[in-house]
């Protein structure tokens, strides 16, 4: 089968390397300055993201899908029940995978170069189910750790109930391609004394202070408190 | 042709109401309470979005684009380069256009309810070309007025050339379907007295300081000013 991962496969799977090259699929076109290809520029993407949208079809059409993701080695990863049509579908045939940052707006002095500062990233490929029980858990997880540091220990963890409704599925961050922009306007030469201003008007993604639940009477730990107040 | 909009025809279509009722492609199935159908949720998170995804098929397979877009009327607009592979399979058949805001991190007691909070909406239709050089340059002022109120009547307008090179194409907010989550997490009855703190750690969108582009020695104007002291 190919659409599942053994434990003993796991390992190795770790260490596929990225192509580094673009694809057929993945050799960007337009604005093609802006593309990226290798592996720290995808993995730093991946890192920044808490989720991704997933565009794959059925006898239905196409669907565009966001959900939760997290990277453990040289993998994206997501979860989900058993029961999800998009869980089930996914597994069946090749997919694309995006994730995106908006880091600003990019006002130039001619209507038709503005434009945004991104990162963003496309992955093609199929994802493989998680089989190995050790694997999922752990799996599941570095997804906590990734997210707050240090609960993991707290919660109460997954059960086998829990888990045996749980599909886990990963794709190899292998036929991936980035577009990245970032900085000040480009203006054609002629337009550069018009009297407008040029510059960015930037984004962040940015942490509010935790909202405990009103059933919960227990203090803020450290490891919430620090939340909003580290970088993000 | 059903790919064209004529500017006749454009006031009439803008009347188009929204379903309001879930069709065979847009019933929510998991996690159904968070679903919802009015038109007033779906303007709200599309008005907030700078950026969508969309998802078409080709020979190549699936795809899933990020791509600027705004809401005029009752419809949602993309531009982009008459060349662009994107733009010309958008026309062809049906996709599905998904726009995602994460509000927060849901931390439960048990590790298997931890959720997020958001505001999604995915929209199913067949994109059209608006054809009419009016309607066309119209909404793409509309597109700025969105961005950056003010700027607009500055800015050197789009020329001849540069409309002739550019594609516009928008979508009926017509067959659409939204997944909300807001508030604390759900914990079962037999978690409640766990020993570990919940809550949610919120986001937000935030806006920073402007950059001027080195090679601008105006200064900023109000309305860029305001840019991060507003709310966002
Ligand atoms: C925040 C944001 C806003 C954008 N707004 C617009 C817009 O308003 N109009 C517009 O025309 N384009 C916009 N883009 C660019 C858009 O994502 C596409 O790159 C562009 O539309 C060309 O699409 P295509 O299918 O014709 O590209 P092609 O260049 O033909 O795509 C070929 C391959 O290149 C790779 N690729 C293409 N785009 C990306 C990407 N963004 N990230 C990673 N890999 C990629 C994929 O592997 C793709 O299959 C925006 C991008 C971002 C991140
Ligand atoms: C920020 C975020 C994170 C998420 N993380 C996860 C995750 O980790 N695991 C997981 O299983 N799910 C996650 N979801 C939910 C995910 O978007 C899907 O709703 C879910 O995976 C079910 O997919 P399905 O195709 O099986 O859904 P179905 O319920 O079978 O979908 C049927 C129809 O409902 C509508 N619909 C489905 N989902 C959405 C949506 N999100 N927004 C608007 N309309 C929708 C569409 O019209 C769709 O065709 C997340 C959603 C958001 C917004
Ligand atoms: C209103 C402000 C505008 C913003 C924020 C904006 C934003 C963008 C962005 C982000 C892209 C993608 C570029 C990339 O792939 O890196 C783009 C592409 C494009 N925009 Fe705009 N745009 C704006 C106005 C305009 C106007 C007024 C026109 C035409 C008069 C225009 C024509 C185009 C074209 C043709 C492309 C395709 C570039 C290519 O694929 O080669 N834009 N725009
Ligand atoms: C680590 C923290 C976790 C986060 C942030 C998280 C997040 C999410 C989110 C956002 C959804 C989508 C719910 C929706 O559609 O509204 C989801 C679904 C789901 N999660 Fe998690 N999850 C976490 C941990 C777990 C764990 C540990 C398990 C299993 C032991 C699990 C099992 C599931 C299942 C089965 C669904 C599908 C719900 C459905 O479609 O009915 N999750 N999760």
């Amino acid at each position: 089968m190919t659409d599942t991962v053994a434990a003993d496969t796991a390992a190795s799977a770790d260490t596929t390397t990225f192509a580094g090259a673009p694809s057929e699929r993945t050799r960007v076109r337009r604005v093609a300055e802006n593309a990226r290809y290798d592996a720290a520029t995808v993995r730093a993407i991946v890192d920044d993201a808490y989720l991704c949208h997933i565009a794959f079809s059925d006898d239905k059409g196409s669907h565009c899908i966001p959900t939760a993701c997290w990277r453990d080695g040289e993998h994206l990863y997501i979860h989900g029940s058993n029961g999800s049509r998009m869980l089930r579908r996914l597994v069946e045939s090749d997919i694309c995978v995006t994730i995106t940052h908006l880091d600003g707006l990019v006002m130039a002095r001619s209507a038709f170069n503005h434009s945004m500062n991104y990162r963003s990233v496309m992955i093609y490929g199929r994802f493989e189910k998680v089989t190995d029980e050790a694997h999922k858990r752990r799996t599941m997880e570095s997804f906590m750790d990734r997210l707050v540091p240090g609960r993991q220990a707290e919660v109460r963890a997954g059960n086998d109930k829990e888990y045996a409704a749980t599909t886990v599925l990963r794709i190899a961050l292998a036929e991936a391609a980035c577009k990245v922009r970032a900085g000040a306007p480009t203006d054609d030469a002629e337009d550069m004394a018009w009297p407008v201003w040029a510059g960015v008007l930037p984004f962040e993604r940015s942490r509010l202070a935790p909202q405990t639940d009103p059933a919960c009477a227990l203090a803020v730990p450290d490891y919430v408190q620090r939340w909003s107040e580290g970088a993000q």
